[in-house]
């Protein structure tokens, strides 16, 4: 069966997941919230500020309008800011709701609500949870549509439709695996953001390679002491959307988290970081519901802690860091 | 208690341990094997070719006779490339095996044997195996010796002399934790230095951070694999001997192993390339022995195994590359 595809949100992601699909025999709809935006993309079939050299492929139809976008489609894949995500399925509730393939790309935790991107989905929808997939892992759109060899993950509680994803996807260099952990692969994604925020920070300091060495290790460490406690699987931290995205997000100068760490190690404030940004760093916004989750289930988070102190609560980096190194020293296992 | 510690060997971790000893109360003698290192750094108190930018703290005694080095030593710091342990510590066999602290900081397998470092040195040595601590974890010299935060893990079956050998190398920022876990830890450490290979070949063919995400996550669930059939701890493996490690190692502009493999990908040949180093590369022999203990256990290594036969066997890179991206595609965790 050929698949009928929306892409909701022309975002870096969402350009680079259309040259993944592209590469299928399916059809694929387009949709941008930003007026100037799509009528960019019209006209180029581009929008340097999202993503360079890139070129949306001539099947692709462009649309400023939801429901246009999803008529006539069977799969829809939701690739907008994490905070907007609410807002955005409430408008096409009804229609989402009837069968359709929801695959979910954004990585965050709703404010207030401390929701993950499928839990945000399900309850605006009310569609069948067995429809809800999450596709993670590290996955730079700059380098995917340079088919730089990619690994990701496709998750969701029914395999029936992971495998569909997983189909659908698997072209060339873009290789897709599967995993019935949504929470923890949804819970990876989100989280390692603040420790690409961290890492920045001490790129930002001029610390090297041994200092992230350690941050990704202790970070992963408090990503899975959370992920545990809100029921997700050790080994899905460990995989693709777990360590796989940390260390490529903690590395890459890609990574609009690790620019935003980098540019507050520099002594910058966030606030003119953000304004001079055209992408969303979602660590921001993830840091502050990081921590509140965290806050909820009792569970230690001691870089998460630091980064919220350091971007909203005036803390000096120095101090941060400090307080990071200067733990009583210990068993690498504490708990 | 003051302690008086011999460093057995000049090379860069070597010179790197004593520039975090040298801000302790301690003694310190350091051997070297090659004459002409020996003679350099008595004469400059630098070599140079080991590690750039370090001066040798005055105190530090020089010589080149190994039984002078340890005399009225009780800590021994054994920093000698992993294939030259076994001969280096068979000479001075008898002192060692007299209640002195062993402190081993190489990295490898020995080829033939398929023994880790401590294994090597207790067979040589006779030495009661609580006396052996291996010191691991993600600390390129270069950024210890100009103080960059690094965290690494003293382990040993005794956590009397864990817990002595965390306090004595823990200064500034240099952090020690603990483990207990030798062999996970020995194995975390060795085993990394293949992915490290892998990840440069990636380099050297201009894939990208996505690429390295996955093969660093690959790359650890093999270590893991191997590391659980020779009874290391699965934790050990996330931890900084492990992840650490691994991560700092496959990015680090530091990490030689990496830069072997970047200059096989660029299509150097190996000879060629290690012909051309002034430092040892670990993991190239540290291939060939893994991949004889992997086969021995029965634990699959398909990273290790495309690495053997391109260093090895004459396998062109882009023909590894095609094998480990084009397996069957299945869940993430199949094993």
């Amino acid at each position: 069966m050929s698949e009928r595809v929306a892409i909701i949100g022309a975002g870096s992601w969402g350009l680079g997941i259309s040259h993944v699909l592209s590469q299928q025999d399916c059809s694929i709809k387009m949709w941008e919230f930003v007026a100037a935006d799509l009528e960019r993309l019209r006209q180029t079939r581009n929008n340097p500020d999202k993503l360079a050299d890139f070129r949306l492929d001539e099947r692709v139809q462009l649309t400023g309008d939801l429901e246009e976008a999803i008529a006539d489609t069977n799969l829809i894949v939701l690739a907008v800011p994490a905070q907007f995500m609410r807002s955005v399925v409430r408008q096409i509730a009804a229609p989402l709701s009837q069968g359709r393939l929801l695959v979910n790309l954004a990585k965050g935790i709703e404010i207030g609500s401390l929701k993950r991107m499928s839990e945000v989905i399900l309850e605006e929808t009310g569609a069948d949870p067995e429809n809800i997939v999450t596709l993670s892992g590290p996955s730079h759109a700059e380098e995917v549509v340079k088919n730089t060899p990619t690994t990701v993950v496709a998750a969701s509680i029914s395999e029936k439709n992971a495998t569909r994803v997983q189909e659908l996807f698997s072209v060339g260099s873009f290789r897709v695996y599967q995993s019935d952990d949504i929470t923890g692969v949804e819970l990876g994604g989100s989280l390692k953001n603040i420790v690409a925020i961290a890492a920045g920070i001490a790129d930002g300091l001029g610390m090297g390679d041994n200092t992230k060495g350690a941050l990704i290790t202790r970070g992963l460490a408090e990503i899975l002491r959370l992920g545990l406690a809100l029921g997700a699987r050790a080994e899905t931290f460990a995989g693709l959307s777990g360590l796989g995205d940390l260390v490529t997000t903690c590395f890459s100068r890609h990574s609009r988290n690790r620019f935003v760490g980098e540019q507050i190690g520099k002594g910058r404030k966030l606030d003119d970081i953000l304004a001079g940004m055209k992408m969303v760093a979602e660590g921001v916004q993830t840091t502050r519901s990081g921590r509140e989750l965290a806050g909820r289930h009792g569970v230690e988070m001691p870089i998460t802690e630091e980064m919220y102190q350091v971007m909203f609560n005036g803390r000096a980096v120095d101090e941060a860091a400090a307080n990071l190194m200067g733990r009583e020293l210990k068993a690498e296992f504490w708990n």
